[in-house]
């Protein structure tokens, strides 16, 4: 079964340079063919142009800069009968787009929950959905990078997954740049001592996040805001990236709404 | 050592059944009194006004509505000598400030890192700062409610902690709320199998927000943003909550700063 890599930015890059390890011999493309010529140093067959690249290829696998570019490389491409899997971000209605524009070839759409340097660890998450047969006919290969979830043969599926879960991530980011900015405004703080503490309360808190805390209601919460407000304020911190959910819970308690997440649904 | 406390909210009512059941006989007092009197029928003492409450206390806790009630209260009180420990949520400048409005009684800031379910059990931390006599000589009660935490002798150090690790908090709330509303727009997702996976991937995540991966610039990260707008406009969700940290993700991208926190502080 021979894999064609399309595109390799650092993502790609980590999966081709697993794959190599794990014994397996991609093709590889890449727009600007040095970083192609560096894994072949390391065993991979580097293609001079990507439909070169395809020609023999059962499994097309393309990880490119954005969705657009999935389209322009795909677009120039004979993929009649073989399996495409995308594992570039996308919209879910994106990821539907490509399948609906090739109707000969079979799509899997992936969205991959790690980072590059965690491809072929344990903590790594590939989400895929679309085409079953070509899920489960590359099973192996997909199985050495990451574990291997199949969600369902809308190709949407596992974009939408991706996007929710990257979101999700976002904004604990959001979080967690206000608080460092807040230690750090004060000074004289261990931010390592700080650090681990806020890792351990977040991952403690996802629980209060899912599961409805009626001891918790927003109206208690948005009585807080004005100290949360001030105590960025007196640091000289700004409040920027919280500001949009203080004003979601003070609507939320206007309104006797606990449901936040349902007031981000336009009806 | 008589312990006497003020207010009985959710959070004070859990902390003084805590003690109750442990054996401990607290003072109670609440502006309306029903809250009082409930707990006197499991056992505390209550007291007709806050000043008789306090008469005969080593160590006065107060949890009450917001700052300016705390303040408003102890204006009332003889607190000479006597322990006050402050849980109440407030701003490290406003800690600080009870403690200069009675030099004459002995603070103690805490905050309270759990939700009141949590009080007494092993998942429930508060964390201290201010007079670190108070803290070393009730440590037998304070420790039945939480792991006890004691941060230095600034009484403003416990608030900073509670105020920044609650942010980091709000931030992964709002992801939460943003990714939830996503799923729920698309329809037909299995919402407790995706929360599981939200909250094993969000904590999964939080070591890299705290260690800067080179693989992910800022750069990288920013030219996916429209990736997520576009999801978002798809489901017909509102990207409000995570629009400001994708505006300071470009802000940085087009300044070459992968420090986003440090974006916050200002000059």
């Amino acid at each position: 079964m021979s894999i064609t890599f399309l595109g390799l930015g650092n993502m790609g890059t980590a999966i081709v340079r697993t794959w190599l390890k794990a014994g397996y011999a991609p093709t590889v493309w890449n727009r600007t063919p040095a970083k192609a010529e560096a894994l072949a140093a390391e065993g991979a067959t580097a293609a001079p142009t990507a439909a070169a690249a395809v020609e023999a290829a059962d499994l097309v696998v393309v990880c490119l800069l954005d969705d657009a570019t999935v389209t322009r490389v795909l677009a120039d491409l004979d993929l009649a009968s073989k399996g495409v899997l995308n594992l570039t971000t996308s919209t879910p209605g994106q990821a539907r787009a490509h399948a609906e524009r090739h109707p000969g070839a079979r799509f899997l759409d992936g969205g991959v929950m790690a980072t590059p340097p965690m491809i072929g660890t344990p903590g790594a998450v590939i989400l895929y959905s679309g085409d079953r047969d070509v899920f489960d006919r590359h099973a192996d290969p997909l199985r050495v990078l990451a574990a291997a979830d199949y969600l369902g043969d809308d190709p949407g599926h596992a974009s939408l997954y991706d996007i929710a879960l990257l979101s999700g991530m976002y904004g604990m980011f959001a979080g967690v740049a206000h608080a460092l900015a807040m230690v750090r405004a004060q000074g004289g703080v261990d931010l390592d001592e700080f650090g681990g503490r806020l890792v351990r309360w977040i991952t403690a808190m996802t629980a209060v996040a899912r599961n409805d805390d009626p001891a918790a209601t927003i109206e208690m919460q948005a009585a807080n805001i004005p100290t949360f407000e001030g105590a960025s304020r007196e640091l000289g911190v700004s409040s920027e990236l919280l500001a949009p959910y203080f004003e979601l819970m003070r609507r939320g308690a206007a309104q006797g709404q606990d449901d936040l997440a349902g007031l981000l649904i336009r009806g």
